[in-house]
């Protein structure tokens, strides 16, 4: 038996180093790289993919993957060498039906749209940017062409994020989530609370200062962690942005380093990421634990802007709830409604039943019902994120899985460590952040989604106390 | 024909594309990359180059070779496809020669290597550094015994970096060199002008924007090309370094695009490679018609420096002939000197005629053997260079190579532009950019480098324009 897992255990390393190198060049592309280079690098990136393709569906792997069939009961389920089995099965019966050109050609016209994406966002013209987004959604359609025995087309889609997670029960969860928060926004909108601190003359190294200070004073080691965050010189949202970026980031920092060449040390799903990026974003950073600690230092910075801004005031105004356009600027209550609305309109496109050239219509028209606000410009509207022109479709609803997840998580956080928000105001994140470690961060990717939230918090995914502590936290009626 | 040509050059793309990746991945450590990550990039850049070797020494690479070899005889020997199945040929005929474990051991001692070298620079620590350098020249030896039919073993290493070109003829020709050199230098070194003004106040940001302001108004269209320049707030001697990564930009800049996923695409030779990046930084950026043209906007970025300082004085000041500790600091006429002491230096070592733990002392002694110099610690001898951590090891006389390549390519530009030197001071870079394109760039690899530079020149390597240039330009007595 070794033997066989040892060939798998090589095998599996390199298809997972190839992953990774893919990332350094997605980062890469995203912050360094001359635009002009999108042509070399999406050919670089397509034939890295083509040759961690070939390797993980190879006839070896399916080989290695039968011989060990037999023996695999004789291990532990909780095991690595069980859970490695078990995660590369499922990899190699997935990636097994995909021809390696589509796979490949996924990868380049990804890499080739977020170029074009970026020139058409600047210019806020999605005509100029439908055919790219056509081609994406037409090989997401042979992509998901190569499955035959789905319920429903989307789940193939919804998998490659959030895997083992069926798109009937994201769509049960965002219903329940939907019905509460359309009337939530409408009661707890507040378009009078004087915010107008947030706005006006925050320079960008003074921003960039600032977050260091908080990421770093936070004290996570680092391997290689690369954060991506736009400093906007005119307001101090960034801020969460960072927090967020850092969740991210300790989880990645946190993953079981032993594990670290194999795919269950990779992260368990993009709805687990973000409930590390949200939690450190909402439930840390925009808490009053939080701001009691930080609020000085924040003032120090930006004295022209805050220096006679208290810290109710503050907080009041980073806690603003106001339907906007922007989904990555939106308060906690209306975020997810821009989530749900992605959710849509993509099985809308995937199901005939909006056509590409439509979809800025029938965005704005959502955005209307669901939130109120009329989109001026494609930019502020349909273009405004980068998702779609990278062909990550199926990726946006694991943004509100992640959120729900993250209360869920910060709910047993509170009952395992009870002076957590006491610790918190003393600048003390060590039993934080070894708590995410232990319960999260350290599984990697050795059980599904749901099982892992389970392990941590005793329950699967579950709406209400996401939407229990937005009621409390923004003082709503009580529930009917 | 076609098929087995059509299936190599897949092969070879994928080989290419891989060591580009590869490349983007050096570009990054030495740049972006937080120090902590280098365990996972050595990792990485293993797996990739582990990958490429194995791709390239392939049986089905060595078939294909074979079947192609009967009709190679048909085929134009300057086509595309005849340089591309001799290149093929060399590339795995070596290769086939080396382990998988050994190459990709190989790299990652490298990786490892430059994150130890930056401590033990900093800390002017050579006992620290010097187990890594042992390793480094271990795993080299264990790469020369890979070959059995060589004249001498340096040969294998120096192919590597300068490809078809023997270890002999480039001691005969730093010997000639070296003979002319000595003396030389001590006739034109000038101890008592005055370049004072070189150094003081020169700001970091105001030199980025005047090496930015030459290099893209010098207006090279770019895809993907990565410069890296370490400013001195102190002086402005980077400015050359930019100029000569400009000279590495433009050629790579100006391969041959239809070529580009093919070996043939890449850079002829470290060598060529050099010719091209000493050109931009000597020739043309020491020379009195560039700064002609260019001082006033060098005046107006440093007023303090360099108001009252006239032309003349100027080029005097960047072209002292001063011996001194730091070869890429050092003057045309002492830089050869530098190289030449470290290609001994590799030889002694390899013949194990020095020990790595008497590196020092031996550097010290040639330094000041050659230079006159003394050098107060390691940092500024035997640490100062990134090179042999890399595990780079033959590769430095190939700026020696270079700096006399450049030479013979620019005379012979000289005599087809014949207003070159004029064109130049009216800020007009566009015949010697296409002049190299068309002599030099757009060969790739097709040729070896001997042959490139007879193409391009008329003359295979030749030391005696250099010396004449060196000559002539500092006004040196008539040779013996």
């Amino acid at each position: 038996m070794a033997d066989a897992l040892t060939q798998l255990k090589e095998r599996l390393t390199r298809v997972t180093d190839l992953e990774r190198v893919g990332r350094v060049l997605n980062w890469d592309q995203q912050t360094m790289m001359p635009p002009a280079g999108w042509e070399h690098r999406a050919d670089h990136s397509a034939t890295l993919r083509r040759i961690q393709h070939e390797t993980l569906i190879a006839d070896e792997t399916g080989r290695l993957l039968d011989e060990l069939r037999g023996r695999e009961g004789s291990l532990d389920p909780e095991s690595d060498d069980a859970a490695l089995i078990r995660v590369a099965r499922r990899d190699y019966e997935k990636a097994v039906r995909v021809p390696t050109d589509l796979r490949a050609e996924m990868v380049h016209a990804g890499a080739k749209a977020r170029t074009i994406w970026i020139k058409t966002h600047n210019d806020s013209d999605f005509e100029q940017f439908r055919p790219t987004l056509e081609r994406n959604y037409e090989l997401r359609q042979r992509y998901v062409e190569c499955f035959d025995d789905v319920d429903e087309p989307y789940d193939i889609l919804l998998d490659d994020y959030e895997p083992e997670t069926s798109t009937a029960e994201v769509r049960e969860t965002f219903a329940q989530l939907k019905a509460e928060l359309i009337p939530l926004i409408a009661e707890l909108r507040n378009d009078d609370i004087d915010d107008s601190f947030l706005r006006g003359n925050f320079p960008v190294e003074a921003q960039e200062r600032l977050a260091k200070e908080v990421v770093f004073a936070s004290g996570a080691g680092v391997d290689d962690i690369r954060i991506t965050t736009n400093y906007d010189p005119e307001t101090m949202k960034s801020f969460f942005s960072t927090m967020h970026e850092y969740g991210h980031g300790l989880y990645s920092h946190q993953l079981p380093r032993h594990l670290e060449h194999l795919p269950i040390g990779n992260a368990c799903s993009l709805g687990i990421h973000e409930s590390q990026s949200r939690l450190w974003e909402n439930l840390v950073g925009r808490s009053r634990p939080f701001w009691q600690l930080f609020y000085p230092r924040a003032q120090e910075t930006f004295p022209e802007q805050l220096r006679n801004v208290e810290l109710d005031r503050f907080i009041g105004g980073i806690n603003r709830v106001q339907p906007s356009l922007i989904r990555i600027r939106a308060d906690e209550v209306t975020y997810g409604m821009h989530v749900i609305l992605r959710f849509e309109l993509e099985q809308e496109i995937i199901h005939g039943r909006v056509a590409i050239r439509d979809l800025p219509g029938a965005w704005n028209e959502k955005m209307n019902e669901y939130l109120g606000v009329e989109v001026p410009n494609d930019a502020q509207g349909v273009l405004q994120d980068t998702h779609w022109a990278s062909g990550s479709i199926g990726y946006f609803a694991t943004y509100l899985l992640g959120t729900v997840m993250s209360v869920q998580i910060w709910q047993k956080l509170l009952d395992d460590i009870r002076d957590l928000e006491e610790q918190i105001e003393r600048g003390e994140f060590t039993a934080l952040r070894d708590w995410l470690g232990e319960h999260v961060h350290r599984c990697g990717r050795k059980f599904s989604p749901q099982e892992t939230l389970r392990r941590a918090t005793g329950a699967t995914l579950d709406p209400k106390p996401y939407l229990a502590y937005l009621r409390e936290k923004y003082g709503a009626r009580v529930a009917a």
